[in-house]
């Protein structure tokens, strides 16, 4: 069996999850390109639970996530939604980041979670 | 016991550090909002220290830094407290990269490092 | 034996590659200075293969990579000499970042791949 589990579409040139040793390593940016930092940010935290969900860890199980946005003037806004999705038990390591991110994206997630326990 | 061990504050929506497999997860900035970046490097270089202890690990330990600065035109003086304060015998790998961050901060360090062998 | 294994030269600060527990951390830039995106992807990506095979691995064992350029107009060029290079069986998690890098460096790569196994 491989050691290596990727979750990629065919024929695509990189993976949404990549889980190897216990980890997961995964990205995760938001489908809706609203200008809302706010909402981008809780559509950007569904879709890295879908991707946690779909590589066997969950958010309980975050070990530390990058939060790379277009506006550190927005930081608040990403705060309000992050706080609201939390594992408040169970905080990753975080780091945030202002950045350039693609088209009307204004948040991308990178993120590394343990797998669930058997 | 927990497979997961993490440094936070009571109700933090965040980490400082996060322990799991052998590894840990941190994150430093400076406590001390100087305007000069080799100060700031230095002060966030003693908040990793502090981060590595609590958590079981030592700079000799680092694996990869991934340094986040605000004036890549400063990155000399990053370099210079860097030089300084790095385990000569035991450099991890590392990025500077040019980015903005939050409010004073000229700096910010995320690192991953092994925990201290039994 | 020492668990940690670096690469790097004598008296450097840094190290272009750290293996620990299965897993090597590793960075590249361009050693070429060219004003073109593509080309230099082209050359991060073949100092990225240098490096991973120095550390015991290979693209097709690449768990996650952060690409950082400097103008996000350009990662059509990027993708272009990504989508060239990639392990199209094993693609990694990647994120792309727009960010200011050192002098002439348009692109640097982080990456964490699995070691070829035994």
């Amino acid at each position: 069996m491989a050691d290596i589990n990727r979750f990629t579409r065919a024929g695509a040139t990189r993976a949404r999850a990549v889980v190897h040793g216990g980890r997961v390593y995964t990205v995760a940016t938001s489908p809706v390109k609203s200008a809302s930092m706010e909402v981008q940010t809780r559509a950007a935290l569904e879709q890295l639970d879908l991707h946690l969900a779909e590589a066997g860890s969950h958010k309980s199980r975050l070990l530390t996530v990058t939060v790379y946005i277009t506006d550190m003037a927005c930081k608040p806004d990403m705060n309000r939604a992050w706080d609201a999705w939390v594992d408040i038990g169970n905080p990753p390591q975080r780091a945030c980041i202002g950045a350039m991110l693609e088209g009307d994206d204004l948040i991308e997630l990178v993120a590394v979670a343990a797998v669930l326990e058997d």
